[in-house]
């Protein structure tokens, strides 16, 4: 069993929405899918934040266009994935007692999509979350300034949260953030953080045990 | 009670949104709305059918991308309106019991809104279903084409599903197909069509019971 | 997957519903079943309307009659079927996830059973529909005025569909509506109407591809 | 708060229906409505048998059959009903949160709708159940084959109860059942049996508080 | 398939759970497990009425309580069980359809654990229906005043109804009560009284087809 | 409107439960309760992972054990709440449509039920949360080992949440974490910390504005 988080920015681009699906319809293991909300969570977000729309109702709208999100996945792995987004932890677990591939964006106003993914990886019982994101690892510094900034190969949760409490890895929210860390700690499930637009990766961390990213110990 | 249908293009332009909940907040009287898919659900709608998807995912995508319409017009209604989107003509009814305004996207695969509109208006029992379209009537020939069309003040629906039937009409499918024509005649509700670019014709419409566009009889 | 709708007629006669239970259960392939209202909706619409009822209520009542007839049918599959009606499409998806035969009723005011079908086929990917109607075929006049009247073999959608709208065939509205014509052509679904009262016609059908009754192409 | 329980013979008549509708429209006080399963019932539950089904069906056939009887007068209450029949305990007092009328018939296998009127009752805190029954009364004799048979006017539940077990009331058995008159007793409950081809009686208990059948004490 | 009713005294002991969870993972036989309410319960129940609430809301507690048991068996069982709690007969036989064992605690206000379990049996068409009691068997009077008291190998359900209702058998209401005594009669399924204590007579029963307690002849 | 939130604490102790109940039925304005596990959630969590239960599994039986406190609150609240406990923000906001008072456990594995009330508090636009503790507010110190420890009157959120991640705070994670505090600081919600043990601290804050122990600003 493995878990698999899409980017929000990966359904910006059909064509990569094309090589994931056929990626994932190619593998056996059963597999929990999380998509993001891209583009269009954020535009419909800010349309409501003018309407005078409270939080809450921002995040519903964020959540329901990840779901567009989930849908366009669906409709790319066809028989292969049970046909609608799973919409709670409980209608994920029954819907993998019958089908290899469930696909899920998000769950509950407050929480990231790398929450639900964390906590769909620990529902599930998953062996890794591969997190498909739009940087290609963690890096030291911020790469789009620093031309120094070294990626990090490996790194501890507890290590990683140190850095985010700190602000010291600036644009590493969408990654993680703390509650997501928890998570994966207290139920010791490993995140891959891979490159979201080369979908190869997906299938050199699935087959291979490669680590093309970053990879978060849960410790 | 009334039914008010708004075109997805008006969700193109977030200070229309504004001004129909402006609008649909000083009215009184219950309501239920109806919101199109637009232009977000056309690009998912193209996409997943480049994905492979059948005609099912395709519409049932379709009716969350109007449900995200419906969020952003909940938004701007606040307190006033029932604080989801109805996903059945009996959620709809349950609703309007405790609250005056109630907001509806599709409902299900193989149904345009307008018949959506159609039957909300029924199982409301509304005195009129006012559609706010994306042009300001019907007309005996395309306008866009021939300088001298002029627009009908006054149609039976069985005379415009006439004119759909034989195609004589192009450009309005979307404002009503044959399947909502018939509802809209078995329960004798009038329909306007509306400008969706001018909202202040819907109050013309609401307060004065004026005829700005054309209105379809229920005969 | 085949989609089998049968007429409202045939829970009229228990030995036809036995009948066609007995060779559900004897095919492998998986089928969704589609089953009309008949004599008891008829009877309580009516009642329900001398009561004062709306359309939307008289419809819902005719789901509701229509949804006793999907659980005769279950009481015939036994351990073959889903364990009750699925009440949408998507739990029509859901429930084939795991079972061969689903059985259904209706689904929504302002829709033909003969629509309902079209959609369920059209939903599961069904290769075909095919009609146990109550009648043996369509034909090109009314048999029971026009002794002469022939049946006819094979008919284009589109050409049904025009007769449909002229008015042209008396008494086939129950065999098909305008909506449900579109969903077959849309999806490129063909239809078989077969005499429903005959329920080895089905077997012929679905073994050896015969086409005792008519058909109708997707065109 | 009041329960009424209506026989399944009501809706046999379509114009005690109707009375009972009006009846039901003029009260003020708020009411839980139960509607048994009559004819239809009965013959769908021989149908089902005859296919080889199990008591879980044939009891849930019952039970959609008693539905499709709530929906009748779901039909004939119009805007003072809740508009579906209550599906569970805790919907219907949901729905009494906003509407003065709910309809409902069965809930589960296994069960009488008498004591499903008691459980609802119970769950509303009703001040008396009012059971509008296929007999006039509970008699000391069986009043078809003894023509010196008595109407009991008062009695006891207990009583009752031990009539029931000994099988010397034939036909109360529709009235009330042990389960039923257990509920009545531990929530203290009265129930009035009227003639349910007389609806006025109703509105004598109703109004005057009288006791034109047999009225058993929560005792 | 068959049906396991347990105590919620089992559940005051958790070795005792852990046992049963143990033993039914080694069944390969399909089950439901029906779990009863226990120390919790009463507690809570207690609590809720000192705080005024009426017999419905003092029946959910009861039922709320019995699917924490539940859960807790759920934990046990693993990848076995269906990944929640059964909330109704509907979703234990679609859930059944690809889990080989699900749990349930009680249905619905006025229902004992041994109704509950009889109609769980009747509705999957379980075989058998083991009662892991409190007691180890059905005695001809109180074991605890009356040593001389004998346990009872086999009766009928009838005579141990008639029992039931003259107070004979004091003690054996947790056991069964008329209502579920009517269940397992009708659908002729036995029902295996042992000593909820021992774990190990499950199995003897369920491979051995021994009685180790008392056996209760659906006649 | 306002946000109660109840320590699970305040169940062990069913006086308090009343007096809670009491004062919550005296005050007009709206309110969602939300409840705490409590002695029962840790003891069924601490034997579900006894039975090798995994994070997930564990958390649900807390929420369900959460679940059943907000039972007895009902049970206490009568007439006045929503007939069974919110089961998420949806249901929270439909519910506050027609009634004053809601009451509910906790929403998703994952979360602490300090979190949930953050939420509940934002979802309904409440104008405060009072936090009804099992301590009588923020200290700079612990107090059960330094007695010169000082109880801190107002304090800024961003300040607690440096607090809580230096651990130089014991013993205050179930008064807040940081993901709850998030929720509180970007919807600007105002968190009052009082003694749970003293239910007339709540009214203190309700009527006359006091802080009577330690209130977290929204900053």
């Amino acid at each position: 069993m493995i878990a698999v988080k899409l980017s929000g920015r990966v359904f910006d681009d059909r064509s990569l929405v094309k090589e994931y699906a056929s990626i994932l319809k190619s593998v056996e293991e059963k597999a929990v899918i999380i998509t993001g909300g891209g583009t269009v969570a954020r535009s419909y977000i800010e349309a409501a934040r003018e309407l005078g729309a409270g939080n809450y109702v921002l995040d519903v709208i964020g959540i329901e266009a990840s779901r567009l999100n989930a849908w366009l996945m669906i409709a790319g792995l066809g028989e292969d994935a049970y046909p609608k987004p799973a919409e709670s932890l409980g209608e994920l677990l029954t819907a993998l007692g019958y089908k290899r591939k469930v696909v899920m964006g998000g769950l509950q106003p407050g929480q990231s999509t790398a929450t639900v993914a964390a906590l769909a990886a620990e529902a599930v019982g998953a062996r890794a979350l591969i997190n498909c994101a739009n940087v290609d690892g963690i890096y030291d510094d911020d790469p789009r300034r620093n031309p120094n900034a070294r990626k990090i190969q490996v790194i501890k949760a507890s290590e990683l949260a140190t850095f985010l409490r700190s602000g010291a890895l600036p644009g590493t929210y969408e990654l993680a953030d703390l509650w997501s860390l928890e998570i994966l700690k207290r139920s010791r499930i490993p995140m891959y953080i891979v490159d979201g637009r080369r979908p190869a990766l997906l299938l050199e961390v699935l087959r291979n045990g490669a680590n093309p990213g970053s990879l978060v110990l849960p410790e």
